[in-house]
């Protein structure tokens, strides 16, 4: 590899790269080929390589037909772990057509957090079907779990943990763990507990193998841990995994009891989530997977757009308005989507910026009347800006400079307004407790649409006829 | 807490729950009054309470003066892990004034990734600066990551890492860990190596501990692991973090050799990148932070704006084209804009689905057919609906069913359009190697307006003239 090339962003070796992980599409339409000609041997030894992972996104990229020949084909082959990785809406269909016996016996090697992920969204009947395979003990850890709300630490926490009292030593806590039938996995840290079983500190299984046994885990542990209420919501448990770099976190009851542990790789679903929601959100989209269904899909969509309409009618009443004028100047209505649309994207720009910030608490009381004048400002700016260019384009075009000039004033003003309200739609949003990525876009093109429509007909209708 | 109160989502405690975690907006006007009055006693109590993310917080959220007092205030007590997790921009600005003297000292604490991340986007002088605080050893090591490219595996892995023979018992490993002068921070895995270092298993902590003294590292170790390339995408390795579920992972040269390890927390942050990436190049914004100024705003974000300003009068020249059925027909100016905003709304959504989907790897070429044809199916029952309640306005509020027709086969036409390009522009990007978030917007709304102005004026003129 020559320097130059080094320098450069690898963005063109992507194609070669995507191969590196996740499944391949070859892989896809072998197996599919091999459903085809119901070879059945050929499709287990296919997906016998795969990670669990891949096949769970193998088994939602294929239609439902071939979905169902699979996990016939895989029988009581199929991991658990499959299952739970698979997302809500082919979960549901999967476990339609998995034999309960091989359910059960699949359920019982995962952990806790997993369990309650599998049937937290099942109906009774399955839900109950599921629970049945599980130990007695385990059962009742299932259910406390499921009694915590959902999207809280109590759903996602895992109950396999390892705990000590502080009066260990590290040699005591090294056998203690070799004599365990099993250690929880995934397992990071050892958790430090009085009599009353409410955590006292954290050991990083790093620094207990770098101690000597006779050290005492009092000595060791590392009290400014971050204690999770099991109530807390999950895009704030996401938030404090990422802020503060975590990998494990004790959960504890209202008391202050523990009662799980959360791991990063939860936390990291749960950003994944968050983000992705919020993605979704501001492109007027709702919880929606490409596994979905047309039905779902098109019912999910549907009020979307159905705001959408109404705030288009508003426009297009505000049009209505300036009926004259436009009759009297066509050109009025030619140009009349420019300073609107422009007015759009930039209102738009400006609170993708806002709900980002917002999410990732950038954007607080602390800096809120800064970022609103800066967002005024850069609104006036580039309004100035493509005032000059829109200006000169009603002259060159309709050799009018009184168009350009209307066209010029109403960029100004809408890129302002867009300014304004893309800082100040998501902020109020967010003040009264609702989530500002779900309407700001609607509220925010309403705004420019609305003004730029009002601002450039009616300073045309003034000063061109 | 009564049942029903835990059934629903708890969004509703926000406002509380934000509270939790992170820096609270009290401590930011505290610390401002504090700087006001000049008493750095009370800076310096505010701060010392904060993690070190926190501190980082609040550094970004206060203004340009008070950020150089803040610093100068803290003098050498700034941890220079606080200056590794500002933001780009506002690291430079903090490097400007922070003492050469201090910042050499803070640098030798941190993990040589930290330190790459630090220098890597700074001037030569300044890095030069910080990397002759360095040892000898370090520097080498620091310099030979900076060697790899921009957002490579390289430039995100650590250097500090415990590697071991095959051959060597859990005993030994014990005791050459105990033995170690530090071990490293974060630490998750040994990573059993051949005698030319390439990686031959990896050995989680937890199964270290929960083995007895005698057994081989080679019985225990994990052979199935993922071996990261030198210079594999950041991304690529966010997709493999997440997808598999890992929290550390061996990093190789080009010979196979053992380099380095990347750790979940440095993938967090390229997971989290990669998603605030996509939410801002959907939004039509370039990659700005909180903390840019007004003119680096301004800048970034006019490129976008000039795009739209193209596409808005691409629009504008085919209502030109109909000038005349319009000045005919005045309603159907008045009504213009509904059809194209419906339009760029559905088109909006769907590209949104799949530029997750692509980001996610969920779309491939293995369901590409099938969702294409999904995605027309929605657009065209959809279109249908709002073909219905579009069509009754045009009749109820212009008292003419022909309009309503127009209005409707236009609805019908444009959510049809909207649908297929709103998944084959992301496709056709993706596959020519551009980032399909990048510029799918500004197709498909070009797109959806102009077909939804051409559609319905052209129809409406054939029709109502």
């Amino acid at each position: 590899m020559t320097e130059s090339e080094r320098e450069r962003r690898p963005e063109a070796d992507e194609e070669r790269e995507d191969e590196a992980y996740g499944l391949g599409s070859e892989v896809v339409s072998e197996v599919l080929d091999a459903l085809e000609a119901e070879d059945a041997p050929r499709v287990l030894a296919l997906v016998d390589d795969l990670h669990v992972a891949d096949l769970a996104d193998l088994i939602e990229q294929i239609g439902s037909a071939d979905r169902e020949a699979l996990i016939r084909t895989l029988g009581d082959g199929l991991d658990a772990e499959v299952i739970s990785e698979l997302d809500e809406s082919v979960r549901d269909e999967v476990l339609d057509f998995v034999d309960p016996a091989v359910l059960a016996k699949a359920v019982k090697e995962l952990n806790s957090d997993d369990v309650v992920y599998l049937v937290e969204d099942l109906e009774d009947a399955q839900k109950e079907k599921v629970l049945e395979a599980l130990d007695p003990e385990e059962r009742v850890v299932v259910e406390q779990s499921l009694a915590y709300p959902d999207y809280s630490a109590g759903r996602m926490m895992q109950r396999e943990l390892v705990k000590a009292p502080p009066f260990w030593t590290v040699g005591q806590m090294i056998d203690s763990m070799r004599a365990a039938e099993e250690l929880p996995d995934p397992f990071y840290e050892v958790i430090v507990v009085d009599p009353a079983m409410k955590p006292l500190g954290v050991i990083p299984l790093g620094r207990i193998m770098g101690s000597g046994r006779p050290t005492l885990l009092s000595e060791i542990m590392n009290e400014d841990f971050h204690a999770i209420p099991a109530t807390q919501e999950s895009d704030d448990v996401a938030y404090a995994f990422s802020q503060y770099h975590l990998v494990s976190a004790p959960v504890v009851d209202e008391d202050g009891r523990l009662v799980g542990v959360i791991t990063i790789d939860d936390a990291v679903e749960a950003m994944g989530d968050e983000a992705e929601e919020d993605i979704l959100r501001l492109g007027g989209v709702g919880d929606e997977s490409l596994a979905d269904r047309v039905w779902d899909i098109t019912k999910s969509r549907f009020p979307w757009l159905a705001v959408n309409l109404v705030t288009a009618i508003l426009a297009s009443l505000v049009i209505d308005i300036f009926e004259e004028a436009i009759q009297a100047y066509v050109a009025l209505a030619v140009l009349m989507p420019i300073v609107a649309s422009m007015g759009g994207n930039a209102g738009t720009q400006t609170l993708t910026v806002a709900v980002r910030a917002l999410a990732t608490r950038d954007l607080t009381a602390a800096n809120m009347w800064r970022v609103i004048g800066r967002e005024a400002l850069v609104g006036l700016i580039n309004g100035l800006a493509f005032a000059v260019l829109v200006g000169i384009m009603g002259v060159v075009w309709f050799g009018d400079p009184m168009l350009g000039v209307v066209l010029a004033v109403a960029m100004i003003g809408n890129l302002l307004v867009a300014g304004l309200a893309g800082i100040a739609i998501p902020l109020a949003l967010d003040r009264v407790g609702a989530d500002p990525a779900l309407a700001s876009g609607t509220f925010v093109t309403t705004v420019t649409d609305v003004v730029g429509f009002f601002l450039f007909l009616g300073i045309g209708g003034w000063l061109l006829l």
